[in-house]
């Protein structure tokens, strides 16, 4: 079975020394400055299979996302993925290869070789990691959670919300109706991690930054909390995904799996990243700024409001 | 939740330059020549909480051991890992803190940091993934499974079997009753990479191997299929854990998880080998040879016999 996949990996695989499966293990020639990541997704977790428009093709190519966004966080450039699939023995050869064919396109898609894979039964949810591999030229050329000081600018890539309203409308049973909702559902079932965005931040001289897969108000405290300050968002101005309303502000806020990228730095900086990302058609928004005094404040029309809930956990 | 664990990474983490979790990704300096791969072990299929003496330690450790196992497959050096656990909800703290315990004593005994992790929620089968980086000093010093020549000896390292019998008694619901039978469980239940032992066959110049992990016949085909050849091996010389008859020579021969390293050479090339591993403590078996003849041949006291069953898929 495993052999009769290899075909979706082999044109990224040209760059291995040795490949795996036939090994016990990929060889590559490595980098100077390295960095790793590993995530996962669980059905009824992270997807469901009676979502309208499920499609295994895309479950693929979220899989090899959501572990690039966590590089494109970083600043890194992606080089390889190794990758596990935990199947139940019931799952039909089609849809196992478009599950190879979506985790292939995409690796291949951000010049990232399938360095291996691990194939498992289970009797349970089907159960996808990656582990991406990447590198940066130097440890300095790397955005780190740490290091915002007080008087920077907060900004982040891309729209914000359209995960969660997609969501909300799978979850309620929904078909998506509109090229809007489409665009919603899209933003969850097939994130495009910020690869070059992250390069380009390097390159402005920003250092302090991430990804947003876990909500904007959670990572906000990642990047306030290390360096013991705090933030002013401002609620009017975040970026929320085309079709939502203003009121709508909690979407982009919380829960919402965006994968876009947020940063911090001096204003002249940003403003520098903000020229180069738009040459490349990306947005960079300003949202608000780094406070001396700890704690995040959510700043609406000049009021200050509250979340209920910090909203960095996953749905159930 | 997450943080609280952290103090069982640390000293292993002091290498790397940044360690998650509270960065996107972790960076470290990199190696030149770089090896990798990922396995997962998942409840139901490659464990069972209520088999007898069931420990989240051992459980720790052992997902550890069967990456490092890959990894001492083509004689690399561990550097290392990132970790993956999709946990569910209702488990206990206590059995979470000893899985943590479990992983990183063993990444720290074989000199591996924890370089990052994730941890999902599931509401199925405890589903834990771990992918291994090592290195090794160049591209041609490392065991491969091609290359293997006709008129050369296989040997293994250690005994076989063991795990095999220790899933039997488990299987059985049986708890082991004499030291003979602890041996066994614990074969199964905490097996050890064999990472010195790889390195050893390099030293000693020999380049085709691997471990064993699916089973001595099946790592006995992928040795001979990429070259074209075939191989003949001595049922008696098979090294049977103690406490094993003769007779039960398949249980050594198939379906056992004993982590050992298999390695093919010429024959002065695999004594050399063997008097530097018998310094160490291990044991290098000669079972067999490469023959020009594709196919593998069981052989019995000169008769030749037969393997009903591949043996290369988890029980079930």
């Amino acid at each position: 079975m495993i052999r009769s996949l290899e075909k979706y990996f082999s044109p990224q695989s040209r760059s291995l020394l040795i490949a795996a499966p036939n090994d016990d293990a990929a060889l590559w020639r490595g980098d100077r400055f390295v960095v790793a990541t590993t995530d996962s997704m669980v059905e009824d977790i992270d997807f469901r299979l009676d979502w309208h428009g499920f499609d295994f093709r895309l479950l693929g190519r979220r899989l090899v996302s959501i572990n690039l966004s966590d590089l494109a966080g970083m600043g890194a450039e992606p080089r390889h993925a190794l990758i596990s699939l935990c199947l139940r023995a019931s799952m039909r050869v089609k849809d196992l290869e478009r599950l190879y064919l979506g985790i292939a396109e995409q690796a291949q898609r951000f010049g990232c070789t399938i360095a291996g894979g691990d194939m498992s039964e289970t009797h349970g949810p089907i159960t996808l990691t990656a582990s991406a591999i990447g590198r940066v030229a130097s440890a300095a050329r790397v955005l780190k959670r740490e290091g915002a000081r007080p008087g920077w600018k907060i900004a982040v890539t891309g729209m914000l919300g359209g995960a969660a309203a997609g969501l909300r409308l799978l979850e309620a049973g929904r078909p998506p109706r509109t090229r809007i909702e489409r665009g919603w559902v899209e933003a969850l079932l097939d994130p495009q991690p910020q690869v070059a965005a992250g390069k380009a931040l390097i390159q402005a001289g920003v250092r302090v930054g991430g990804d947003i897969s876990d909500g904007l108000y959670r990572e906000i405290q990642r990047l306030v909390e290390p360096s013991g300050v705090g933030a002013t968002i401002d609620i009017d101005a975040l970026p929320l995904a085309r079709g939502l309303d203003a009121k709508e502000w909690r979407l982009g806020a919380q829960d919402s799996e965006d994968f876009e990228l947020i940063c911090a730095g001096p204003g002249s900086r940003l403003a520098s990243a903000q020229a180069a990302l738009t040459r490349s058609g990306t947005r960079l928004t300003v949202v608000g700024q780094i406070d001396r005094e700890p704690g995040i404040r959510l700043r609406d029309a000049g009021r200050l409001v509250r979340l209920s809930k910090a909203g960095y956990e996953h749905f159930r």
